[in-house]
């Protein structure tokens, strides 16, 4: 390598390599604990699936005989990645808070602390699973609404193995159940991998009823906040926003406070409508798409974007 | 592990493992016969553009002397995996209808239905791999296109190495020529892969004409029944959907009816706009972008959103 | 295999191979250099990544031990893979040109002209090297937007780790600096790999300040000619593109002429507005989502969509 | 590519294309029929192990819960893979006999052959898995007698897990049973597998009773035809090999006659010695090494080299 | 799958999942240990290379500049992987003793004792990295005798690039320190691995002298006892074995009693020769190949087999 | 990580980072030459086998119709591989000599050296792919020559697809030829994958006739200056060894005089036999095994061990 050059790069080593300068870019995590790691959340998505869905995801050809041998390897595995996930988010999370984290965590855990993330991590997994069942339920009739509503479905199979709306569903019904839970950093990861793959933004905090259904998707955001009732469906490019949120007297904005939409049952929303602040679209509206709604909607009403110009 | 969560576990494992509750959520795949591979599916894709572009795709550096071997060679290639992907396609879709298909398969395939799936697989890949010279032609016009269209475009190569909107169309054209044969379920898979990829989500019963481009392309969404005609082009989030479906006696959605828009030839449409139901985009006519449109539009004529209020 | 698919088969690869009439369609490496690659590409963006942000890509666990160590192998890796893309880059787009480039590169290049490749390409890897520490210092003030402008937002380390809009912003910085330094053809790619991953389309060539931010993100395009102030935030679906684009004589656009919005400090956009034409966005304005917008804003305005109907 | 290059390598080309000349070199496959393949072999052997000694080979920590889930999916993937390869082997060697194989299968198989093999295959593979209990009970005497024969072993669990001895034995138990089962060609590519890892060469023809062991192994033959006790224990290096073998009047070797070594119980043969023929080594004797011997060995005897000259 | 088939499958998996009859062949880990890991191995024993042997192993290109880097960074990770396998081994070996293991570990590891492992673990991996100079200078000297007893060898380079009996005597080095420093099973394993490549078994506790040179080297077996000098050479298929071993009154072998060969300084054996018990090759002793030695042979003198008859 | 242990490490990674104390030890490759790559020559290696014996390796199922694109894709992804490949040797080798190469060579190569290198290595690959037809012819008396030299054989196929010993001799044929190329280093790498494959190790300067075959084969060696004519056969564990080797005046090894056996037209050697010395073992002679041959021995004669003692 040309010298020049060689002094060039040797010089950029140095510069990167200043430990002070690293404040709130750099993560130091603790030799013993796991990284959070989407390798290991896509293969607990995948196992989730597989749990869930049976004979569609995974290599498996499922029968009455064995179905029990795969669901119970499925599932101690989920358990096994998901402990190590979940502690790996309870770690990762430790120092949240506005104040940017200095690279270097001042006080390394006690080993006792570590063990108790380790059983936390353990119980919270074990208490997940204990929730599939449920979760399974719900997503049977998001698979059939998603099937009724869509006159291109040819049937339950194809809605389960290729639709990108049941796949962030899916992934969203997970993380919720993460969340509630107390699990810090990874719901939002498991939704971040549905946005990367469907375009479909589902936040973990979202509150989402039974038959809910998303045709297409790509730009659909669901804000922390929202609160969706049952047999709602959204189109494409659908935005649930937050309007603006008050801030503190730092002047950081304010978490947790309801700043989304709330869709009451048998909304429809079309493509790429724009629904802002903790307004209330009431029972039964339609919403017709490219329209900004800032106000609420009543029950049963309809409303459309004005006229074009010429 | 703790007792607590091992029994949470092992209870959940129970509950998940009962065959008979999992009617419409279960697929069990006669073992003989391979099963929707997206993996095989995109190693097709790229067989599919390495012939019909080559030495863009693949590792091979393309010449007079080899150009033979190495389109030989993928196309064999091409013809044992698609053959396959054709026959689970076949079978995956046998149950079809509204009534949600009931876990076990009734009445498992005689190896007489067995092999007519193989020999049909086989028929119509060497069927598709006929049509790949004219798939050929008609990329190349939408390649001439999407470079024309856009000043940021420095060479043919830039439009077929990177582009997205090129990317989409390829597989929406493969997709295509698939459906036409009568292949289920497989070209839903390979424009949901593009789906993945760009954002872009055509459906494969679409009908589009030569010299088609996208730019930029995310949230595009075209639906099963729209038709294209020559030299269209398409922004980022333009739709071109269904305003709504009539339902049968028995609630379902009708299939088959035609209910997206027809495009007439070199229409132009700007992003987000929503076009919807089935109604027609005269020659030559501009729609602006953020636009909701539900009614027909004429000829050379050019339609804006109404004036912004501050 | 049947003998008349057999002969189907054979008759497509010969036509498929039909060498004269691959005009256009056709790239020719030439042996000794290698091509452009995006699992290349994906390794720098992770180097990069590694290398900006200690501690959260790549496998190690950083101490201020080993921070030295491995900031000098990956920036050498990096140093190893990005010249060779550079290279690949350049020789790639040798052939520019309105007229279809043929499939044979009539002249091939000279071992001398293949040196001269390569001292560029190592050089122009060393220099983007050397600006390394000036991105990082840049990428900080985006990390501290992004957190500050979203609620749901934990920490530095939450917004590093799964943000879409930061991983969108990062390649693009990447991408802007390579542009600059007359790499051709990589920096697109890199902007496209942001794109897929995140439906966040930044052209390379687009200028933009410190502390932006973007949202959920999905649909957002900026164009190339784009200029961006600092404290920007934009929401998913904004586009701010061009309203058409002059044809030279021959028919085809001409290239380089600015043709995107300026947007001043502080401007704030919302979801699915459409941004055309080389106007001015005025300093504090904000802009409301699903609107249309082709003239100037005045600074510190505030505009909406026109109410919707009933 | 420099055109002489280019030349030599075109020409080596055709040559080598030259169909008509390949009789006995080149293997016609049926499309549809798997080839043997030491990939799947691999994955075989790693499940039988992992069925037979649980908790030791593959991924998963057994407990008393979990141990019918882990057999039952790992008996059920050996029973697809082991299917394909039984048919693969069925197929591969249906032309046997003296004259080399022309290349060419002059008569394709009828797809009812086809589905004969299968089927056979499957029910091949259901008795061998039927087997692995005995099998199993087998080995755990190999185990054991491994163990007290050498000072250096610290436990069971070393012997299991390290020892090259019992790893051969494992893979010969296995392809004995298949030979036993008729099945042609599998066996010896398993054997062949644990020759490359470990120099042991144990022809899956052979008999060989409880508790065998292996110290070091490095270079060991037995033969086809060899017939060993109980509680017999070989060196390093030691064959047991056939002198010379009848032909028949057209000067091939006559198949299948006895010509290898006999060992009854208890016999020890020390490394390198050469055992040559049908030849029988009584009951308890002792086999000094690096000795050649083509002569019955009386019960209870010692045999030496013959002393060094200095 | 056929009926009967499908019976003699389940009922396998039934008998081959009886927990109690699984003494001694079924290993169950304590959930939060690793497993000692061949895979894991392989890449200690690469990173060991690549550390000892700068520029060889791994894909670096070495420079004066960049040498600290790579070998901070390959130490880490070997700390990081050595640590977690000698964990693997310490716990792997608790139940070690005559009497085969039960299955269940009747006492399962308190969280103390499983911290107490850990810390042993990572000390033990240190104590071994402090080694590493003095393992690199004592190889140095195995290099040079093995260039120079062979003429051959090349280079140095080459003797260190491609030469079987440096690598199996590199793996001896790492693992008799390891054995010196108490770590359990991770040691026999590593010369294992070796053996297997090489078909050179040296077992971890033999003592080897300064500039030791194995040619070919398929086959030699050197024994747990074996005391070697310095510049001493072996042929292929050497043993230094052990002639018999007394037992306990219980019949079980007696452990660590010396039973192998001493050689002194300059000692070469040619090829096939077998050395057995605590016997000693005196200084500048040459033994010629394929004898069968069991008493003292003097300093300087030459031993060979006695005539062959014709 | 402990405070204690951290220093032991930081000290070692000093300690063995002193660039000064490398000498012999350290490989700098000059940076836009490929290294000497086992992966590579693995990848070579099988190609060569999917050329010479179509059908068998690789994934393709040959038939009259395709077998000219798989050859020709084959050859050119070979040629591709090789020409690296033996760019890397020649560069490797450029320090050869007795004095051990310092770590940093002293003169890097000016880029027309390089240009001469890139030059040869082509050329190399182009003359070695025409010997391919001659390669092929030779290995078809291999594989007939085993077939009929083992009554366990039970077909050319089984030879081709299993045999260890085709195996070794298929990789000395080839590294055997690139040998008499001119190619340096890559021939013993070569057959040194044979060796820790197969036990078996020709070295590649060896001359070996037509008709050759080597039984079971672990532990043979066959010299550098060995001549062997046609229809020899060797069982495993012989020894064709060199005696002795005189220095020169420095103490170090002469190297090219011959010092290995030649053997004659169809000579027989039993297992565990050694051969040293430039002797000559007549035609049509049997060797024994477990015998030490130093001295010629007749045409036709049948040599064996003395008696053993009883």
């Amino acid at each position: 390598m040309n010298l020049i050059h060689s002094d060039k790069i040797i010089n950029a080593i140095k510069e990167l390599s200043q430990y002070d300068l690293l404040k709130g870019l750099c993560h130091e995590q603790q030799e013993s604990l796991p990284m959070p790691s989407s390798v290991a959340l896509e293969e607990i998505i995948t196992l989730c699936r597989a749990v869930i869905f049976p004979g569609y995801f995974g290599n498996a050809s499922i029968t009455k005989h064995n179905l029990s041998y795969h669901i119970g390897v499925n599932v101690e595995r989920l358990h096994h990645l998901l402990s190590a996930q979940i502690q790996a988010g309870l770690y990762f999370s430790r120092q949240q808070g506005y104040a940017p984290a200095p690279c270097i965590n001042p006080e390394p855990l006690t080993s006792q602390k570590v063990a108790e993330i380790k059983e936390k991590g353990q119980a919270l997994s074990a208490d997940f699973i204990a929730s599939l069942p449920a979760i399974r339920e719900q997503l049977a009739t998001d698979v059939e609404a998603t099937f009724l509503g869509d006159p291109a479905a040819c049937s339950f199979e194809e809605v389960i193995y290729c639709y990108p709306g049941l796949r962030a569903i899916s992934n969203y019904r997970i993380a919720h159940r993460l969340l509630e839970l107390g699990v810090p950093m990874i719901p939002r990861m498991i939704t971040e991998m549905a946005h990367s793959e469907t375009g479909i933004d589902i936040h973990p905090g979202a509150t989402i009823g039974d038959y809910f259904a998303i045709d297409h998707g790509t730009g659909v955001v669901i804000g922390a906040t929202a609160v969706i009732g049952k047999h709602v469906k959204l189109y494409q490019g659908v935005t649930l926003g937050a309007r603006s949120f008050p801030l503190d007297e730092t002047g950081h904005p304010i978490k947790g406070i309801p700043r989304h939409p709330i869709l009451e049952d048998n909304v429809i929303i079309y493509s790429n409508a724009t629904i802002l602040g903790r307004i209330t679209i009431g029972k039964g509206a339609t919403i017709g798409g490219n329209i900004w709604v800032t106000e609420d909607v009543a029950p049963e009403s309809r409303i459309l974007q004005s006229k074009a110009r010429k």
